[in-house]
């Protein structure tokens, strides 16, 4: 706590990526360096926290059984470590603004008068995909593309009750629980029930592993998984590629270690 | 060019990021560093090149009044290296997998038996908005994302014409020429007047820009600005909360200089 009395306090709030320690950003990675206290996720590879020698850690996501730490109790823990002079660094998976209620802690720091910076980080939306081998855009199949968390219905019927059939990539974040329901959902709406779909667990960790599907397939359900990884679905044509361009790049990584 | 004839050369197409060096990833940075020829967009910050001193730089991007180099030359490009027996780095601004036309280099890479990897960037999809303050998502505010680019009305029509009013945020990358027509569609489709949105210029880097204005404003037209800085659209709710996010985060990276 090197910083006690001597400076004023700072916090970071820190997207750490995928999991892989080598896709933080070079920024993130300096944060960590220099942090005195580090308040992180469930999502956050523990490797990733090697990065903060120097820091206190503290850990405030949720733990199977348990209940999750309150979200103003993580807000008070920033600000007041921050008011000791700490640098703060609150490290979340993937980018704190997707689904990272960092938004929510941002306002929580401007209403308590706490200096504080975001650091973008790779976002498992398009990066657990890519590192399956599958664009989320690509010319001639794919020109945009939706991102939607699958964790409660209400958060994405309004979203994709609408989309027309193909009409772009679908990923649906932390949503491995509910995804029948996505899938009927689409299927409902006239999307076709061979539409190609991939279920990508623990992206960007060693443990990856990724499943490929028909969307008809993905509404019977998908067996369960004991994983406790988290996991990310695309849906639409752009999963094809991955066929062509996966398979390779899987090969060629192996060769180039 | 160390490489030559003592080991099998190698692509790594590498996500830039938006601008800033600081937030290239450590892999991306590690691969420039090792890199004996990188082959890089207008979209790629020059500072980012400096962490590849060793490399022969190739500029294949597109320059105001010039032809762009075509798609096809590139692969060769990168191909010719490969075998050559080089490290080579495609870096391209973002991520390679978001409009970056990475999933053709890959398909290109893949049909040449030559061996790669995809090094995810952080996408201005999400980083421009994030970096002015602007979360894509927000509890209570925005459930999801839709991103699109906006070069071709073929490119956003079948997405954007469906949404449902305030129902999402709205990207638009690459579409500051014909953001009225965007403007136009998502009104005529229901989405109200005083939607709020903002156009970030040159996001991740030091000429930042941040306009905020309503969508019955951005219909009208943006003023045409001589700007070459690549443009980003947010269009929704969540741009609101920039007033008492970025406001802060601004003054307080100033002050943590």
């Amino acid at each position: 706590m090197s910083g006690i009395g001597s400076r004023r306090g700072f916090v970071s709030l820190v997207g750490a990526g995928p999991g892989d320690p080598e896709l933080l950003t070079r920024r993130a990675a300096a944060r960590l360096a220099g942090a005195d206290v580090v308040l992180y996720d469930a999502l956050v590879d523990l490797a990733v926290l090697d990065l903060a020698p120097r820091a206190q850690r503290i850990f405030v996501g949720k733990r199977a059984g348990r209940p999750a730490v309150r979200q103003e109790f993580i807000h008070r823990l920033m600000i007041r470590a921050a008011r000791r002079g700490c640098a703060v660094v609150r490290l979340k998976g993937g980018d704190p603004f997707v689904f990272g209620r960092g938004g929510e802690e941002a306002l929580a720091l401007t209403g308590a008068g706490v200096p504080f910076e975001i650091v973008p980080g790779i976002s498992s939306a398009i990066a657990a995909p890519e590192l399956a081998g599958i664009p989320v855009t690509h010319r001639g199949v794919s020109t945009g593309f939706v991102v939607v968390s699958g964790h409660a219905e209400a958060a994405y019927r309004g979203i994709l009750e609408n989309l027309a059939p193909q009409s772009c990539t679908v990923v649906v974040l932390m949503g491995i629980g509910g995804i029948t329901d996505v899938a009927a959902l689409l299927v409902a709406r006239g999307w076709g029930l061979l539409t190609p779909a991939a279920v990508i667990f623990g992206a960007g960790t060693a443990a990856a592993d990724v499943w490929t599907m028909t969307l008809g397939e993905l509404q019977r359900g998908i067996e369960s998984s004991d994983s406790t990884l988290p996991g990310t679905v695309v849906i639409g044509d752009v999963v094809r590629l991955r066929a062509a361009i996966a398979f390779d790049a899987a090969d060629c990584e192996a060769a180039a270690r």
